[in-house]
């Protein structure tokens, strides 16, 4: 137990409302980390947790956390606050997680980029779905041409809830979409716009709608809603070859490989020849490993701490996705309206 | 059967391709209906029909048609042809029946409003789904106030093929959607914007992303694709009460009620005291009716006839869903602009 | 018209109820067919064919029918009929198609079998599933050892009705999954057993359960029932080496491969050491060709007339299903006893 | 703190396999527990728990668990290890909860009720199902007449795997099955029958079918199997007057009520007269609380401790099951023979 502990990296979660209790379950578990504070402003929440974990120290007091001996922070606050904590524990040279998104504008990102530089501190973004088995089989499908050239991508991420009350439902469901989009295509979109309303809470649209255009032609859009009856969370890549559904709610079959297309002839002489042929083949489903994404995610976390690496999910990665969330928002703001991204 | 004949309607059917043979099945079948005379350009398939209907008479003429003592005209001929088509036969003193959508553009739609009115002839175009059993359902439902308030709708509409040579996406299978919204909610939209993209043939639109606003807030967003491996037809409608889930793929529970929704508490003092109840009630699969939708569509042609009424979907109500697509067109040749529609 | 007359068998078919339509859309449509009569007690049902196949003769007197000069005879009728009806057909020197199940009995069967020998004439039974296309896909799989060693097969066939009076659910839905079983493991059960129960009618079972034995240690489990509020048509079959899914309510997946099992390894020292090691590997979804069965069927019989060939499933694979359907009754009547077949 | 653990039961849970931990997180998190010891044979099991709950103490003496100041113990072990587990800890006084089957036969079953009521301790049998809400909501339903007459159940309970090495399937997977029926249905069967089959170990069968009669002509059928590919856990219960699935492995809709059914006419003259009506009306998924039916299970052990009341699966719900099995297991043994319960 001595051993063990001497060799691991002493972890501290802010934030134990929907989120932070699935990183204090990793980090207490998962080996070479050593779990030693956890913060929130309630109380009651800290009393549950020590219910849960009775051997976890608890504060209410963030500051306590940022001069304790604690070398890596895991934030799961609110966004609002995600710039401002993750750059005081930057300040006291911790290595720092933040959930998505990483802050509430680029300028923001940029800083903690900045800051994570100079104190050559660790600076990883929570994006985890980029830690998802199947969004990797994705991710290497598409890289090694197994569905011929990317045409577009459909995603929808909708169900009923969690309403959040500083963010609206871009800022809330769409990272995921975005980082997932940016990973697997390794491109960055060049042109987004958002429409969306908003019904329960004034001026925090509550479903909305998210295009973005890609280099090479690439179309994406996104479906997201905190209203509606059903949990979905599908994405369709359509290939020149294969076409591919991602569907995260199924248990087994995350995967689909559908051998379908549409080939157009080389020419055609006249209108009256017009032809396509289809083909409609077999369907695979991969199988992909059942690991749990986020703890993927948390033992990345400790592996780049421990070995200086720059993480997956870095800050620039955070920054890519909060250009897009930005430049969204504006277009949501303006009728949805076209906006260039210059990277 | 001699007395049967005296008092049927005489009709015609123009177009033998998808959706010819299954009009000619129905008014061969159905009571009142005396199927005289079938036209296409292409000998195959009339001898294909023959083959079918030992006792139909055929022609590849259509002026022969016009000429003949056929007193209704059903056209299931290319978009392109719809307008000079109908408007033959409505010279000729003949009742129409066109395919959706009912023409080109509205400036066409209106002609053939006012010579049907002119020549006191029924002009009806083939909305298929106001006659589908689940969307007269959804319409009372909405209409008796059982959804609440309507947020919003949702609708998909994709799957792989049949590629149009005449129309892009947009033309071919949003008319379908636009109809139903228009009926289900008893409004025509005031703003629309279209993006959309061309994979497999240049310039037409295998895919789009339609976006429309009803008065009272009300939002819809329509997705069609020729290019998706899956078929999905799939609305979902969000009102303040309940939300609805009406999905034509499956064979028995299209209509799916959800005792879902949130609510937002009359005042908060505080942003901690911020709160939403969400309800998650029981869901509801009312029995649908299921009689086919066309079958209805075409009864229902024939007693226009018979006692001279304006059909459900006149050529007023195609007149509407035309006006939407050439503003949608507009749209997405710049690049998702909003359009004001006025009506 | 008058060539392909010529080269076509003269086809009557008898039965109008739920079945007989689908026989006589078929023999009207493809090729090499000659539809001369068809015949039904109900003259209201005739009355019905001739209004969708204008050209076709009717009869109400079967007498008529087996003195004209069709060449061959589809019998649709109640199961009670299919031996007195078959017989006289083939003591006209007609060819004979009898819906499943053949007969009532294993020596009737017999009987029409030594008939259609004598006579010179095609016996075969409407066995629809041994020309299903997802069918023949599964037994070229096992054929091939694609799933390892058979194990065992479960059946589900179930839904609400169509209750049939002159006969039980097991010789109403379970002669589809024992012709397939015995199609596609290409073996006869040795034992069988069957429980039930009848809930709506008196002694008419709407629910059963039969159980098989074939050689080499195969196994399989039917569940039939007319009281179910779903309609399942699924069969499992479990190898050695992979599992398959057969479901032939899905629209486009009819049949899934899965690479799952189970390998005890070759020895374990001690019960201590035991060890199973489970395979979770890919799943297939075969495109399977959508072609309509009872059309390859029909083609089928017009083919084996042609060239004297005996059908794939003839009388002595009606009489296969009826053996067991008889034992099945039998052990019905004897609380499940288990009965040897002797074949 | 210290009153907290005042008023609690000092638990201690035996077994770390699969189903202990679960164990384990409810007793350590659910109030009025005080989780004092975990044991277990294996050292590398009990190291992981201790990780997960680094307060916890461990063992690998049972006899130091027995001799503790532990009040309830909650037994994980295998199964034939039950009853002498369970007598020991009876003897030294405690609380018992065993996993289910409560023993390998009714004889230790009964010495095990008997010396619960002599010592006045608490034995409870952890059949999870009954504390599952879904469950409850089906009891309540049929109990107040809501689907008229039951008539029959149909129950499916298979996947790949967990194979066990001291027990067969029905052993393994019907205990659930079987205390569903009794607790649903309130009652017991009369008759018993089962066949089955071992494929990758000898003579234990990993697929089997258990078929039981009960009082009133209800009938039940239970597939269970180590060897599919699919999670099926379904069970399907047909009334007079409605139809309700009860599907598990659906995250929202667990249970759906169809108001189908068929109806026989009070007479028919004649068979011609022969009619039944069918009935399809709506389908209802009511809201089904997502509490943890093993939490609820577990407050029950302690509700039931602290009040003296006999648990709701109680030692003689335990016995029921395993008499249920025991017949079970001899008809399986004698190729399905039917057998008579004595209660």
């Amino acid at each position: 137990m001595i051993d063990k502990k001497l060799n691991s990296v002493r972890v501290g979660v802010v934030g134990c409302g929907y989120w932070g209790p699935k990183l204090i379950r990793n980090f207490q578990s998962i080996p070479g980390s050593d779990l030693q504070l956890v913060s929130d402003l309630r109380e009651d929440r800290l009393e549950h947790i020590r219910g849960l974990y009775p051997g976890v120290k608890t504060t209410t007091d963030y500051a306590e956390l940022l001069d304790s001996s604690v070398e890596a922070v895991a934030l799961a606050t609110p966004v609002s606050t995600h710039f401002q904590m993750a750059r005081e524990a930057l300040l006291h040279n911790k290595h720092v997680m933040v959930e998505k998104p990483l802050t509430r504008s680029s300028a923001e990102a940029e800083e903690l980029i900045r800051l994570a530089e100079e104190r050559q501190r660790i600076l990883m973004v929570g994006h985890t779905f980029e830690y998802n088995p199947a969004v990797e089989y994705l991710k290497d499908l598409i890289a090694k041409g197994g569905i011929g050239r990317v045409y577009y991508i459909s995603a929808t991420r909708v169900n009923l809830g969690i309403f959040q009350k500083d963010i609206n439902v871009i800022w809330d469901l769409a990272p995921h979409d975005i980082s997932i989009l940016l990973y697997i295509l390794g491109m960055k979109p060049t042109q987004v716009s958002a429409r969306g309303a908003a019904y329960v809470q004034p001026n925090v649209e509550d479903v909305a709608y998210v295009n973005l255009h890609f280099p090479n032609g690439v179309m994406a859009d996104i479906r997201v809603s905190w209203l509606d009856p059903c949990k979905i969370r599908r994405i369709t890549v359509v290939g020149s070859q294969k076409m591919v559904v991602y569907d995260d709610v199924e248990p087994n079959e995350k995967i689909k490989i559908y051998d379908k297309g549409v080939d157009s002839p080389p020419y055609s002489d006249t209108m009256e020849e017009f032809r396509l042929s289809y083909r409609y083949g077999d369907i695979t489903t991969p199988a992909i490993s059942g690991a749990e994404p986020l703890e993927i995610e948390c033992r990345h976390f400790l592996d780049c701490i421990r070995h200086g690496r720059a993480p997956r999910s870095d800050g620039h990665d955070g920054l890519s996705v909060v250009k897009v969330l930005e430049e969204a928002q504006l277009s949501l703001r303006d009728s949805g309206m076209s906006r260039t991204i210059n990277w």
